[in-house]
């Protein structure tokens, strides 16, 4: 590790914090427009972050930045922190009367596109906090995206290269096609957003709502200007609209972006899409029939509460129509084994991803046929495609991680007082980037606000770890990577 | 899949249930001894499945056996399947009035050395129906060491063929030296059962607790003549005792027998060995110190339940010295991630077991490594030896099944009515053949009486699935094993 790199990779976190500051004057205009005293706020936050970032980017500047590896890695990382903690000043100094820690979460979790929320009283919040939060999920799920997309393939975490963009597509002119990309799905993103305030608000909410339930869907985020979340509403139009757009936004956005640019129809057979889709509508089903059967709740209603929570938990929304926690013991299994599950490969959903749920699924099939017929050629698949050794490594090592860090942070947050089913849960769900857990404390009708902060710490640091793949984190918290 | 096949592997079944039902008249006579009326079950148990057995054996007499790896499954499944039923009969016929779900789960759970129970009362119990379920125990201890001995390597399932005697050992004259560690096996296991026994009595048992505790320690199996297990003695030198029985017995096997019979020092030296009794310290003076500063134990009393707990937990054994449930989460938490963690490989202890857990951290660390330098040279090491690409597969391929396995239980637990921790725990305790799990109901203090027998039948599942290294059963659940 030299000076040259650390220096351009403290560059580029300087400038997006630029950008980060510049946004800040969003929701200082909005406590204007409602005339809320936290408008200050948000102007000298935006004036003292943006002043520093200037300064550091200044103090930093140097030629175009060496582009390998370890720079990936080291501005992926350095980007995603300066954020949270840029994010987390304008809460920390609002009315809300946080701790630093509760701010410093509630931006990773915003960031993060989680959705945990350590405040109460949303309903009565400042408007210039709500929306600073929803914008803080909106452009983390921009950057989530731009970073699998561009910056995971290419540093091969997680079987993340079996996603990059075709060689036919990036062999000529790559920047131009990188552009053209960037471009594309940008306006899509911005399109989805704005369809999807457009229909929230013709079933029923208002403007605000509408932005800002719109920004936080899109980012599969999970933060609400209620405390009820989208139980508030009581609409099962708007159950049924978010979970359109809630399965939509867990897609695959080169699948989107590729049909919408090039008109691809082929994209669509990607498997991963087959398979999510899937298991969300045969958990929904499970879900929906239990309420009926068990609980006797009316099979509309019990359809469409089943499908909105199955589709938020698995695209790592974290929305709430009611407290699922008290629908029943099967419910809440489902809820906490799909918790790990998540959407798509190149979507801003988190958890271990549909694509290497298959890859871990046909990697048991195969190894069962192997163990019959040891001499027998067994490809593990994707599809059509075979999945080659490294890919399987990758997916394993991802997998491995995955685990192990759950385990080690229930232990920790066992330490730190909480029950082992909420320990459990807090560290799943954070590390897969939902929101809320399956323990009535910190499920869909609670919060994380009774946490202290040590906790808030490790759980911050888990929706960071699960949100930059764990892989990229761990990488630089190895020795061998700072050697020269 | 032939008839022939089909035909042998049920001769070999028949043949072992004769020994089984002829093993009935221990406890018979026991009973006979102690004047109890339940001799005439096992009696007639033994008369029974003696006579079903002798005339199955008969009637699918043949030639020898042909001997390939689709036999070598079948014939593991039907040994433990078949053991377990008439392990059960007596258990259901005797006087305790269970159920034969009940009876079958009490004897898969002796069998398998796992040591959870559904028979509440066990201070009072027929004398017959204790030392038949260490027996079971100790029988199933055999079992599983022969298992892993002599069929697993064979099987390569798992990564056992790590293992597997070195060439050096068995290429002149394989079967004289089978016979030869054959006999030295059975002795050492017949010598740790006695002296374990002697030393139980000289710490203050009577003959017939220490004989029986003897039988369930080796085997780490769990089932105990009381109902508060260990607790009932209140003797920290017996716990002491117990700890260094449990964790001997949840060594590698073949290490005291290539001590034993070829004095070779070196044979302690494999690192599964040091990395298990590492975790075992680690995780006995977290506990003792959490005991000491958040409980106020006295730190002897704090040190021997410490050990005693972890051990029998990591053992696999599931000894009780007192309900850990209520020693505070920390201590719970640590609890549940032991439970899938285990001994040794080649022992009696179940689990992900020490070998597993040093491949798979190893592969962890080489692969970061990997992510920095895409171009080295990353060997996944166990000890002084590399890991092959298909040893580390059949690690991933036991750790991924019993995962997706513990995974898909809790849920279909929960669909049965059990809370979700609860699911979860008894997934994993049956899966690993610890015994009892970390929620007050089914914990040290508690049973699995109150399980409905659906529920029973899972958990019975799940004994056997853990006990034979999961992929030995899952692959006779393929439609690929039963085609021609």
């Amino acid at each position: 590790m030299n000076a040259t790199i650390f220096r351009s990779a403290i560059n580029i976190a300087a400038i997006s914090g630029i950008y980060l500051s510049v946004a800040m004057l969003v929701p200082a205009f909005i406590d204007v427009y409602y005339g809320h005293p936290d408008s200050e706020v948000f102007f000298l936050s935006a004036f003292f972050t943006g002043g520093l970032s200037l300064a550091t980017a200044a103090a930093t500047r140097a030629g175009p930045p060496p582009f390998n590896k370890r720079m990936g890695f080291l501005v992926v990382n350095l980007l995603w922190l300066s954020a949270s903690i840029i994010g987390a000043i304008p809460l920390w100094l609002s009315s809300l009367d946080l701790t630093f820690a509760q701010a410093f979460f509630e931006s990773v979790s915003a960031i993060s596109t989680t959705g945990s929320t350590v405040i109460t009283g949303l309903d009565h919040a400042p408007p210039g906090i709500l929306m600073w939060r929803s914008l803080l999920h909106w452009l983390g799920g921009i950057g989530i995206l731009a970073l699998g997309l561009f910056i995971m393939p290419y540093l091969r975490v997680g079987g993340m290269s079996f996603f990059k963009l075709e060689s036919s597509d990036t062999a000529d002119k790559p920047f131009a096609r990188i552009a053209s990309y960037t471009r594309a799905f940008l306006a899509i993103y911005v399109a989805i957003t704005l369809i999807c305030a457009v229909v929230y608000a013709a079933l029923g909410m208002n403007r605000f709502d509408a932005l800002n339930h719109a920004m936080s869907t899109v980012a599969t985020g999970g933060l609400s200007t209620h405390d009820s979340s989208f139980g508030y509403f009581k609409s099962l139009p708007l159950l049924w609209a978010a979970t359109f757009f809630m399965t939509l936004s867990s897609l695959p956005f080169s699948v989107l972006i590729l049909f919408v640019v090039r008109g691809r129809v082929d994209a669509w057979r990607d498997p991963q899409i087959r398979v999510f889709l899937g298991y969300l509508v045969l958990f929904a089903i499970a879900a929906s029939v239990f309420q009926r059967l068990q609980n006797g709740v009316d099979f509309h209603e019990a359809l469409a509460h089943s499908f909105f929570t199955v589709s938020s938990i698995l695209s790592t929304t974290g929305f709430a129509s009611d407290d699922y926690t008290q629908w029943g013991h099967f419910i809440v299994a489902l809820a906490f084994v799909a918790t790990f599950m998540g959407g798509c490969s190149g979507s801003t959903a988190g958890g271990l991803k549909a694509y290497r749920l298959i890859i871990l699924f046909n990697f048991i099939r195969t190894g069962l046929y192997r163990l019959i017929y040891p001499n027998g050629i067994h490809a593990v698949r994707y599809g059509p495609m075979t999945v080659d050794a490294d890919l399987q490594r990758n997916v394993f090592l991802f997998f491995l991680t995955y685990i192990a860090v759950a385990a080690f942070a229930a232990i920790t947050l066992a330490l730190l007082g909480y029950d082992v089913l909420t320990s459990i849960s807090a560290a799943a769900t954070s590390l897969s980037n939902v929101g809320p857990g399956v323990t009535q404390a910190i499920g869909p009708a609670g919060t994380f606000a009774g946490f202290h902060d040590a906790a808030l710490y490790v759980l911050s640091f888990l929706m960071l770890l699960g949100r930059l793949e764990i892989l990229t984190v761990l990488v630089i918290l190895t020795p061998l990577f700072w050697k020269n």
